[in-house]
Parts: C-alpha cells; sequence; structure tokens
C-alpha cells in the first residue's frame, strides 16, 4: 500500500494545501482531510457546514477563486429574491451552493450522519480523497467579544470580524466523539505523517483539537506532525487569523504560531519572508522548513504540498 | 364602502381571473381570493403551495407566461446542481421561486400560521388583493387509481396525471378550519358577489369545499354564486380536467360542470364555442352568461372579468 497522509484543514488556505496534497501524492484515495465542523450552522432551515463545502468545491475544481468561498459556477437568483421577500441576506447562499445545503439537510434529517452524508456528496462532486468531518455530534465555536457572545458566523460574517474577541468556546466539543473512521486513519500503519494546513489556528484548527480524543490520537501516532503557517509577514493572506492572535495576547507572527503548536506538531513550515524567525521557531524545539506558502496556482499548491511531504520525510516524531 | 368580491381559485386559470378582477375591481383591496392548499406538500423540506404561488406569482406580475407554473425572471442553477448531486428533481424548483418556499418554510417553523405568512409574502410582492388560503390547516388531494393511493403532487407532476383516476380524498379536510378571515369575508354586508374560478372543479374548487363550514357560508352568504366553466369545447385549456371528469363518469362538457356545481351556483359563465349548450345548462336551473372565457393577453382577463361581474350583479341568489 501507498502511504497514508492526513491533513486538518479549515477554510479557503487549507483546502488550497489538500488540493495541492490531492494532486501530488501518489494515491490521493490514501489522503484523508479531518475538515473543522465548528463554524457549521442552522440557517434558513438549511445544514449549512462552510469548511466542507469548502474544501468540497476546492477538490471539485468548482470554488470561486474570486470570492474564496462558494462556487465559480454561481448565479444568484436566489438570494435577490430573498431580498424582495424580505429574508435573511446577511449570509451570501448562491442558487448552486444552495443544493449542496438542501441535499445535505434532507440526508440529515432522513437520519443519515453529517459523515455518511458527506461522503455521498464528495462522492457526487468526483473526489477522491477521503473527507471527513471531525464530528457528527454538533460542535459550535462561540466567539466571546467584549459583551456578547456571538455565535461563529454571526461574528464572522454578519459583524465582519469586528468585534474584538476575549475568547472562544467551542460548544457541544466536551460530548462530541470523533466522527467514525478518524481514530482508525490516525492508527493506520500506513499512516506516514500528519499535516496541519494554513488555517486559522483558533477557529479553524482547534475546534478539531478540541473533539475529546483527537488530539491525543495525533500525538501518540508515532508519525510526524507538521504544520503550515498561516502568518505569513505578521498578516494571514485572507481573515482575521491576526487580528484574533493579537486580541487575545498571541504574536502574529510565525513564532505566535509555533507557541500555539509547540507541544504538538514537530516541523513547520514558514514562507520565506519569514526566514529571519527560523532560528526563534527552532529555539523552541520545532523543526523549520522555509518555502514559499503562497498558493496563487494550482502550482504553487503543489510545489507546496511537495515540500510539505519532503519535509516531514526528513523528521521523526519526537514527543509521546 | 365599494363592493366586496370574493373568488374561490386554484391554479393557473383561477389566478387569471383573479388578475382580471384585480385589474378592474373599482378596489382591489376588497378583492379577497380563497385559495385552494390541496396541493401543497413538503418537499426537500421546504413548505410548497403550488396555488398559493400561482396566484402571488399572477398578480405580481412575475408568473411565467410560458409554464403555466413558476416565475418569468427566473433561473435553473439549482436544479442543475442538485441533480449533480443526486437529488431529487422531479418537481422543479427555479432559483427565485425556492426563495419563496425557504421563506414560507422558515415563518411556518418560527410559529406563523399558513395565512399569516401568506400575507406577509404577498405585501412584499405588493399584492393588494387578500389572498387567503382556505385553511391554516393542512388538507392534502389524495388521487385513488386503480390500485394506488398518490399524493397530489407524484400524481400532477412525477406521473403526469398518466393513472386514471378512481376516486378523489382530501386528507384531513373532516378536522380542518377555515383560515381567520374567510367566514368574515363571506358574511360582509357589503359582498356582492361570489365567483369560482375556471379552475379544476374536482381538485382545485372541492378541496376548499371540503373545508367544513365553508360551503355552507358560500350557500347562506345570500350572493349570487357564479362560477366560470374551465371546461371550452370538451376541454380543459390545460390541465387533466377533462379527463379526470369522465374518469369519474361525468361529462367533460359545460353540462358536466353545471351539473357538478349546480347545488352551490347561481350563474355559469361559458365559452362562445359552447353556445349550442346552453339551454341545457339552464335545463339544470342555472343562469348562463356566454362569453370569450380564454384568457391570453391581460385585455382577455379583464373582459371576462368584467363579464362575470357584471352576469352576477344580473342575478339574485335564488337558494337558500
Amino acid at each position: 500500500m501507498t502511504a497514508r497522509w492526513l491533513a486538518l484543514s479549515g477554510g479557503v488556505g487549507g483546502a488550497k494545501l489538500v488540493l495541492g496534497l490531492a494532486d501530488t501524492l501518489p494515491d490521493p484515495r490514501r489522503l484523508t482531510v479531518i475538515a473543522n465542523t465548528g463554524d457549521d450552522f442552522e440557517h434558513l432551515g438549511l445544514a449549512i457546514c462552510p469548511d466542507l463545502d469548502t474544501l468540497m468545491y476546492t477538490l471539485a475544481g468548482v470554488a470561486s477563486p474570486a470570492t474564496g468561498w462558494g462556487r465559480a459556477d454561481e448565479t444568484g437568483t436566489f438570494m435577490q429574491a430573498l431580498a424582495r421577500l424580505g429574508g435573511e441576506t446577511w449570509f451570501h447562499l448562491g442558487d448552486a451552493d444552495l443544493a449542496t445545503h438542501v441535499e445535505r439537510t434532507r440526508r440529515l434529517a432522513a437520519g443519515e450522519s453529517l459523515s455518511v452524508a458527506t461522503r455521498a456528496l464528495a462522492a457526487r462532486f468526483g473526489i477522491v480523497a477521503e473527507i471527513l468531518p471531525m464530528s457528527d455530534d454538533p460542535v459550535r465555536t462561540v466567539i466571546v467579544t467584549g459583551d456578547r457572545e456571538l455565535a461563529f458566523q454571526h461574528y464572522f460574517v454578519r459583524e465582519r470580524c469586528e468585534p474584538p474577541v476575549r475568547a472562544i468556546r467551542f460548544e457541544g466539543a466536551a460530548q462530541a466523539k470523533p466522527a467514525p473512521d478518524v481514530l482508525a486513519r490516525l492508527a493506520d500503519p500506513d499512516l506516514a505523517g500528519i499535516v496541519i494546513a494554513p488555517s486559522n489556528p483558533l477557529i479553524s484548527i482547534d475546534p478539531i483539537l478540541a473533539v475529546p480524543g483527537l488530539e491525543a490520537a495525533i500525538a501518540t501516532a508515532g508519525r510526524p506532525v507538521i504544520a503550515v503557517s498561516p502568518i505569513i509577514g505578521g498578516e494571514a493572506l485572507k481573515g482575521p487569523t491576526a487580528k484574533m492572535l493579537r486580541e487575545l495576547g498571541a504574536e502574529a507572527s510565525v513564532v505566535g504560531i509555533a507557541r500555539h503548536y509547540r507541544d504538538l506538531v514537530d516541523g513547520l513550515v514558514i514562507d520565506q519572508v519569514d526566514g529571519a524567525l527560523a532560528s526563534a521557531v527552532e529555539a523552541l524545539g520545532l523543526a523549520v522548513h522555509i518555502a514559499p506558502t503562497v498558493m496563487r496556482t494550482l502550482d504553487d499548491k503543489r510545489t507546496l504540498a511537495r515540500a510539505v511531504v519532503g519535509f516531514a520525510s526528513t523528521l521523526t516524531r519526537r514527543r509521546d
């Protein structure tokens, strides 16, 4: 059997690296992605799973490169008609995108688990890599701001990440079980390495690690764990990662990322612009690989994926 | 106060006359339409009310003239995407049309009654006539064919009205109450007349009359009741009315329509092509008015509406 690889991912940035991995690994069927479901929510009666969808759309080649969310082959007739009816329009749902939510909601209402529904949808999209939600149980990221607790999408989309973050909670995480196959994949003797994709550590990766048993299974898998920094030159390419890190008292730099992950990962991939910080990361006990981490083209994604896999193969699991 | 008019209506044909009435009566706010909800159904998790929607779309000027259902300002992206995901596509839902179902479903789930939700949607469409569902309680038309009972839309859309009809049931009708305001409108001292629109009597008008108390309130309102024949020259312009009448042993002619309604109506409007049958209708005790009943243009609709109102004003309620 060819080696199995496992990736933890949130939305856009993570999905880009996952696409690079699926496109360069010898057998993409042996790539398993554990996806964040902390920003899932119910809206207009629909079960919406933004990170699962971004992963599916990216791997299926239908993601919109312009927006970073939603689909490229999209129209907006539903949303216009809903606005005319006075419906809630703060969360944009394209007409094609709607089909995913309606079909998922139908499957869940019929009694399917989220992982079974996800498998069915991904198969319909022709995706060969395996996408597993971190859990079939609901986990909901809650953003604690100055005086309010905001459901994640209310913070992220409706309030455009503007309220300062004081704390983050993952509601339901303590009661959640890893989705079927998650622990089995981590225990697979053919597992070669675990990649933490360049997603927001606070709201994309931490919810995954908050599912009881999941972080321990990663730590004890005995395979190198590599993170790719979502922070480049002190900023995230997209999204509020840097702002949130600062608001929570952490450093918005590759060093801050290294500190966040130091108990779990063996190595960190950082961008060339952060080369001067490599020794500070190494001082925290992590191996460092310097590579171009901005993924604009498919070639960029493949190149970074190859760099990550190559880096991992030079490492052995040092902890546990 | 100007006179109040009341219409009973199903879908396409009925909605055309209702538009004519709304366009020619001195004050369309004094026009109340009682709509069939027997062909409502739940599909893909959505509450779909085809006749309410056809009435709203027609009165709002957004109905598709080409199909007879759905909207003119429509795209089909959702349905294409749903087909790719293996979802149920036998019932077509346009992208703009979907907004109506999603917003209605949200309102019902939030605890609104169907009549309150309908009032809100109609207001958003800028409709000034009053559209009332016949009941806020679920009534579901069931078509009994040779060996099966079919939910209405399964018979009508999925099976294209092909199975021969043996009987028709209105599930839930016996327990249903007329929607709020329905009986009050029928008891309004300013009521001038009641129009049964040219809809299928078996599946559009009979479900309305099956709601306990509704037919009695029409019969005792003391105002002329006029029906417009949906059968022209032995056929319906659209839909299975003639086929269903024949399968149930009735005559597919204006005489068959007159027999169907004879206990309730005072007069029947028939098309010019059926002029030779006028005396047969009169022999059943009904007044007859002969007029062009094919409504292609807005002018056709207005002309027929004026003829109906004029005819009614020549009649007095003879029964009860």
